[in-house]
């Protein structure tokens, strides 16, 4: 009997109708056999206050604890300013934080991005790896998941309707499971 | 007779006895002839939302009519998770937007930072520097003012007693000064 | 009657027909009025071995001369591994030593570049800029020419045909004349 | 019985007294119980040319097959104009090409840098974390080896004298040693 990876995913932007959002909410449909992916809305988190880190608002616990109960981590981040979203990272900020508790540590992850651009949100995505390497995450390299031109990306239902970009998300997320396992020395799974 | 140079500056964290705020208060203080520098304290700006920035916060409102009037912008930033706070950028987000916009459009800038660690913030500052070429800001390139150790730095009253970095301020505040100037094809002050 | 803009320009290539070398030749035959664009081949320059740095080889000395003749330079880069390549990076180290003689220093600069990815060698050039402020530079920062899928941009005689990409250098070279006399605070030219 | 872990570890400088070499010898006597490191000198490497890389040098074609026949890899950086130096770059393109023969591929990695300066290196590092991940590498996260004052950090025979720097290196290499391990699925050893 195999275990199921949990994934916990999360998109960088509050815009309601916003391109990460639906692009996370179509990675949940596309997870592969052996992972499930919940996801976690960045809403009602604060500003960062290192004054408050040691007795955090209910949203910044609450989103801390399902990271320490996930397996691996998805990031899903708009590119804003050649760099993660301020949004993104002070979620991330407070989920590091206070010194000695980052919730990230040692978490598998991956990364996805969309933008209405050609580059599909590869600036965030390097500065986002650099962060990483703070957070002692283990992210994987490969696919690169870069949604461009996201506005043409989606139908009106929010269907990510590009099929290389399909194909990319299913690839990460079954990578996303192998390297897991791997970092677990379970393993891989038989997709067949 | 000549103009002084109006400089908006602001730091990157809420947290009360900041070290970046505190290092504004110095730069305040260590202004050179022919500069003043107004200050906006980020704390009411709330988590960015493309669904309002056509209508943002009063904040917000005040923050870009602030860097407008301003000819230069100073950035005091902390580092987190070896990059610039989600605060600051939160704050950058906000003001950069909506498309069109975009309030630092061409200002001349310069960035500090604080940081306890024996780098001083130096990988917030790069990450920051790729934001400022879609910002379309001319940063300068030195002084780099980083702040080491940034706990020892300060005394009681949270004066910067470390003389090599107030040193290093006032370099760059004149540097600031010289380089907006410069832009604008005005003399260099006679400092004398 | 005005002054024309002397720009160095060069690549980072070796390859006989390296699509950076291409780009170079079309940028010199689009560049604007007022401006006109020198080339350098840095094929004959050795791995940098700082032991030589006060007595360099003669294509070194020859490099470092035509930077200095420069008002402006023009890096043209190809992408490598997600960074600068070594062959151009080897070029910016001879040029920029010995200490405290660094031949770019204060140079205006532009960056374009091409590479077979939709990414026309975006990664490049963000390092390549990081680089720009140890070497005090001024780099332009609009626009921005990545010439993509360089496979398909030019002819079988190395003619840049996409429209979109000629165009985009001919606005690059224009700002990058302006923003050279503007540095100099010599007044814009009338392009008429 | 226990499989000695094989590292390649190689410097990127060519100066006869570099401190980057300096420091890699020392880790090949630091070097923990388990572990073997052999080293390759960068010196004979010429600048890279795509039109020779299916029929590469020499020295190319051996520093290749030592990657190969390596477990984890060793890059110990000097930090040249904010970034890697072109020496070591160079290398790693030779090394990563032509496409589809990239010899770094999946191999678990560390990094060490000194430097006269306070920062030990640390812009080069961050670079290369970047280039990494095109080459499909796994680095650690920590610790982050980055010698500073290099001027002051060795004796006149070459040895490290820095007790924390030695520390560190040490710290390293055992996680190096046990990264290796771990995406191999074997056990970490006993080091009692």
């Amino acid at each position: 009997m195999e275990t199921r990876i949990k994934v916990l995913g999360f998109a960088g932007s509050l815009r309601r109708g916003s391109f990460n959002r639906l692009l996370l909410r179509n990675a949940v449909e596309l997870a592969p056999s052996g992972m499930e992916i919940k996801t976690f809305d960045l809403a009602p988190i604060p500003p960062f206050n290192q004054d408050l880190e040691h007795d955090p608002p209910a949203a910044v616990r609450e989103f801390k604890s399902l990271i320490r109960a996930a397996d691996a981590i998805l990031f899903v981040t708009p590119e804003a300013n050649y760099s993660v979203p301020g949004v993104m990272k002070n979620a991330i900020d407070w989920a590091s934080r206070p010194y000695g508790d980052n919730a990230f540590k040692e978490k598998p992850a991956a990364i996805m991005s969309a933008s209405i651009s050609s580059f599909g949100g590869a600036r965030a995505q390097y500065h986002l790896r650099q962060i990483m390497v703070f957070l002692e995450m283990y992210p994987l390299n490969r696919p690169e998941v870069m949604v461009p031109l996201a506005a043409q990306a989606f139908d009106s239902d929010g269907r990510l309707i590009d099929p290389k970009s399909r194909e990319l998300i299913e690839q990460l997320l079954a990578a996303l499971r192998d390297w897991t396992r791997k970092l677990n020395c379970a393993p891989a799974l038989d997709d067949g």
